[in-house]
């Protein structure tokens, strides 16, 4: 029988490090770290992540800043807002929420922020520093993993980690993490066999969308199971990737859905804020 | 017994394309790509690679020159000629030929190559293109890989391809590459089981400069093995990463060292450059 990784304990204790650290730059430097969101139209989901996002933000000690045009805003226009945040020295950090509306390239805002403010890590020059090994801001779920799986002493080095999906915000990254911390990593989609490649693994991070995929049984015995999935059912409860209570009876640890992964990205969005803000001081 | 791979034979096609494409370009829209090859001091290596390079960029009918600056250029001379080719229309292509000089940051330098001209696909952003899925200049090595693969009729799709090494030019942008062909993939390296991995790979990829490291009996019968190990040994003669003769029985197809992998690597570089002249124009 598993334990569960108490992801919100782990996303409150990142998020009372940066609060920590925030303080100590405010005192030391006279510098408070800035994060400004920005939200195109009225995207009910976005809303409520954007919510998210300011409330942890500001009970750190971040400036929040929330920057709102309404849908009908041209590419040009938000290229020209994204301009003067990566302009604004009191921004640090520069989220744009997605989606974005249909009419506006995504690629083209994201890749206009600055890569020093870009607080998610999706800019593709972050995402080749990832690559190469070099620092950067990292996206922040994979990155939030990470913490997890350090939080329960499981050190990847040497072990098979296992990741099903290959997602550019979650998937590659995490796979480019895992590396780095020297697992022999497997990248494995609806190509792959995935009962056979989930049974040989020590480390399981399960990031596809599709409820209960990965099946309890799959699980080879002490192994530890990342569930990133948050797969909204009908029933309007949020199931993850993984046969969750099969699963815990042969992992050594296992993430909750909801409670596992998903409070820490924004701790770790959080992170990143505290950290381009060092770095660009 | 496995059939060799002919990489001369494949490099020489891959050029032969280019250079009907380059005299395309020229009839068509007046454009001859360019290639400048910057060489720091007296590297007896670096002589030879930059010598092989400017012939094939000859041969392919691009423009193609060299600046040799002296060892003792600073770092800041060298970024002002990286920014003077930068700013030079007629140059398309331009590749720093490491290693540089133990003063000169070399990540500083490569990074700052504009990514549109850095054909040998090492700027971040490059990499971050790749991790991406992307398009942009792909690091030649494994660029050459997936070239050979799909000569022998080798779909990676559903297969496992099994990376051993990580390194920033080969390991890491060959396992993107394959992921974005659809295998699932594993990358290997020092802390993991070698022989357990390889032996359950369709396709293997070699790359981390241990000469035989690999060896033959791990071959899983019918697999396709690609050698990008190029280990000088005491006696002068190259050897591969894999235990040649003892693969060769066992696998599908083999590349020899050398003429395998190798001469890829090269004829990748007048594909990206070729590229490179065509989007920049």
């Amino acid at each position: 029988m598993g334990q569960l990784i108490d992801g919100k304990a782990v996303a409150a204790r990142v998020r009372a490090e940066v609060k920590q650290e925030v303080e100590r730059l405010k005192a030391e430097r006279g510098l408070v770290p800035g994060l400004t969101v920005v939200r195109v139209g009225e995207d009910p989901a976005s809303k409520i992540y954007v919510t998210g996002k300011k409330k942890a933000a500001e009970e750190v000690g971040f400036n929040s800043w929330e920057e709102h045009p309404d849908a009908s805003i041209t590419e040009e226009e938000l290229l020209s807002l994204v301009e003067r945040l990566n302009e604004d020295p009191a921004v640090h950090g520069i989220l744009v929420q997605l989606p974005l509306p249909k009419h506006i390239d995504a690629e083209r805002i994201i890749s206009a922020v600055r890569p020093e403010k870009d607080v998610d890590g999706f800019h593709p020059m972050n995402a080749g520093k990832l690559s190469l090994g070099k620092p950067g801001p990292r996206a922040c779920t994979p990155f939030g993993v990470m913490r997890l799986l350090r939080e329960v002493g499981c050190d990847p080095a040497g072990k098979r980690a296992v990741v099903v999906g290959r997602s550019n915000i979650v998937g590659k990254p995490m796979a480019l993490m895992l590396l780095q911390a020297d697992a022999t990593v497997v990248i494995c989609h609806r190509k792959s066999n995935l009962a056979e490649e989930v049974s040989r693994a020590d480390i399981v991070v399960a990031a596809v969308g599709v409820p209960e995929l990965i099946k309890g049984e799959w699980i080879k015995p002490g192994a530890v199971v990342i569930d990133v999935g948050m797969n909204r059912m009908p029933d309007g409860k949020l199931k993850g990737d993984v046969e969750f209570a099969a699963a815990l009876e042969r992992a050594s640890f296992i993430t909750p859905v909801p409670g596992g992964v998903g409070p820490m990205t924004i701790a770790m969005l959080m992170r990143n804020t505290l950290d381009a803000a060092k770095g660009g001081a």
